[in-house]
């Protein structure tokens, strides 16, 4: 059997699927037949909610119907905002998170009906309450009162709202809705796996996201993004960048941000994305050094690794420029995730085969007590 | 790249491991080497714990320290307690142990410490806490107050203890020992398989046994023992048994307790285990009906459809007869099973590679907004 075995389960189809596809050879994040990118050049967030659930893009109708069942189920049970608030102070936010998300279970009415009725409603019930989730997660071990959602603004200005306290403008709220598109589903990476894999038991979409959750904590999957916002900091002007990374390399610490698994020799396309979007942003807030230290960290690790950089990399300083607490980018990246992480769990449900992969043992035989 | 597709992941080595290893052909579950159920004779639950975690069993000044640890750390945060009945009275059991064991993460002073040593201290204070998640999981919905654990009792009469209220017996205290370990591992089942995904980005421990409740929840998983139990009590009679089974056949209805992916044609040897545990009890208890329905129903589904009863099975009366309510039995497998997986999730962190497969993409392509 043991040419079965690939470490890591690299290059092995998992599943089939009519969600989304990482192109490598065209360089195209495909999302229900259309390139991501030009999704987030053309549409909102919500538009793409409403593909990933539905396979295609909604009319106007559907579009405020959408809209409206977003509105009428925001807003959180009153034990859901005590929950948080019996954790622990200094609690990881993805651990708080992760609680919180699970706890939603017993207010499901409908937790355990697996139809595909079912879990669409379910997973614009989980659409609706996540961001609210997210925002009180950090008002909660800060001691702070929660912040209801506001129904006067769209679903991201809303999103902000609740984090920062402050309605955005227009076009903050336009980058992070872009922010959200560019997060919001990419094809089978390890939280997107552990919702399928959970989902195949017959177990339900929150305890499939409840594990998405933890599998997005671990540093080499969501946690990158709040530790290139450190690495930042850290350096802290534009002509300490170059020496801080070269430190880093010389003493083989690992600098995030950089390769992506499925990518490897190419670009990231959403980096791109994001990157255009830093500039202006930077340049509006007055702290356009981030963006040339970005730009240096970028030429450094292409010059010494032949790396380029991923999402993490440039959502990091966007968020940080929007005002979002660094703890809570990624959360954030869960919030926008949710929906692809729901598509994938619908998915599974209506076609399933449990996952039960095998071992390749290695350790003593005919030992007895 | 389609020739490397196996849904389910069926027949793939996902890791290597020196944990344990379903022999098919010799019909052996191997834990560290030695036989599972030659185990089960002759050591205790805490033997095993020793053994997963350190891969050999302990001699008796061992044993003694690992059991002054367990107690060391025994005993939730009023906190956690006052959490598990802030959760609507409906929420299934497993939903509300997967949000307690999240929790637990905040009183954890080395969630994000993943070295060895760490990654042990911390499965020790899972082993010591989540029996008592679970016993008080049922008091929670149930608006009954906590039940403390007792320091004079051993590992799994305490257990017993905080689940029933009663002291049991030395005969009860060994056959529920027997079945935690039994419970206690097995191989890459969809919910260790879940465990290693999710620690392999270097997420936490609790999170990743968190995951592992999420799809030990599934019916297609640990849901099933729970599913045999109704399953006899709506026969409620010898002679109801094979009517009742029969009829679910002709309607096409899924008999749980029977079949494995992994066992196939064989039986499963920790069945066996539990049915010689089930006859004198039952006898003792004064239903022994119980254990003849067993008995009609393993002839009749391998009459009918050539099926062995698994673990379930027989695990399913035996709890009920030890007094352990019926939406507790898949909460009992997980904190059996918490000791596979935290050995599972130390491993993985010792020589990890990230989880991150591919598809097969069947969907439309090269659409445009």
């Amino acid at each position: 059997m043991s040419e079965l075995y690939y470490p890591g389960l690299e290059n092995v189809i998992a599943s089939e699927t009519r969600i989304s596809f990482l192109d490598v050879d065209n360089e195209e994040i495909v999302l229900r037949g259309y390139d991501l990118i030009e999704l987030a050049h053309k549409v909102t967030y919500l538009d793409i909610v409403f593909l990933l659930l539905n396979g295609n893009l909604p009319n106007e109708e559907q579009y405020k119907g959408l809209e409206q069942d977003l509105k009428r189920e925001a807003g959180l049970p009153k034990e859901t905002i005590q929950l948080l608030r019996l954790l622990p102070k200094n609690t990881h936010l993805m651990d708080v998170l992760r609680t919180g998300i699970s706890a939603l279970a017993g207010e499901e009415t409908e937790i355990d009906d697996r139809s595909w009725a079912a879990n669409y409603r379910k997973s614009i019930r989980l659409l609706a309450k996540v961001p609210q989730i997210v925002a009180d997660s950090f008002r909660a071990v800060n001691n702070q009162d929660p912040i209801e959602p506001r129904q006067d603004l769209s679903y991201s200005a809303n999103f902000m709202y609740m984090i920062t306290g402050q309605v955005p403008t227009e076009t903050e709220a336009k980058i992070f809705d872009q922010s959200l598109i560019v997060y919001s589903e990419h094809e089978m990476p390890n939280s997107t796996f552990t919702a399928r894999v959970i989902a195949s038991t017959q177990a339900d979409i929150i305890g499939a996201l409840t594990g998405a959750v933890a599998s997005l904590k671990g540093t080499l999957h969501g946690g990158a993004n709040e530790a290139v916002m450190h690495m930042l900091l850290e350096a802290g002007a534009v002509d300490k960048m170059e020496p801080l990374i070269l430190g880093k390399l010389s003493r083989k610490e690992r600098i995030m941000g950089f390769g992506h698994r499925v990518y490897m020799k190419k670009p990231d396309p959403r980096a791109l994305l994001m990157k255009e979007a830093l500039q202006p942003l930077a340049t509006a807030k007055g702290q356009e050094h981030l963006y040339q230290m970005c730009l240096i960290g970028e030429e450094v690790m292409y010059r010494e690794k032949g790396l380029h950089p991923n999402l993490d990399y440039y959502a990091a300083p966007v968020y940080y420029l929007l005002g979002i607490p660094i703890d809570l980018f990624t959360p954030v990246f869960l919030a926008a995730r949710t929906i692809g992480v729901c598509a994938h769990v619908i998915e599974q449900h209506e076609n399933n085969r449990l996952f039960r992969p095998r071992v390749l043992y290695s350790g003593p035989r005919n030992l007895h007590p």
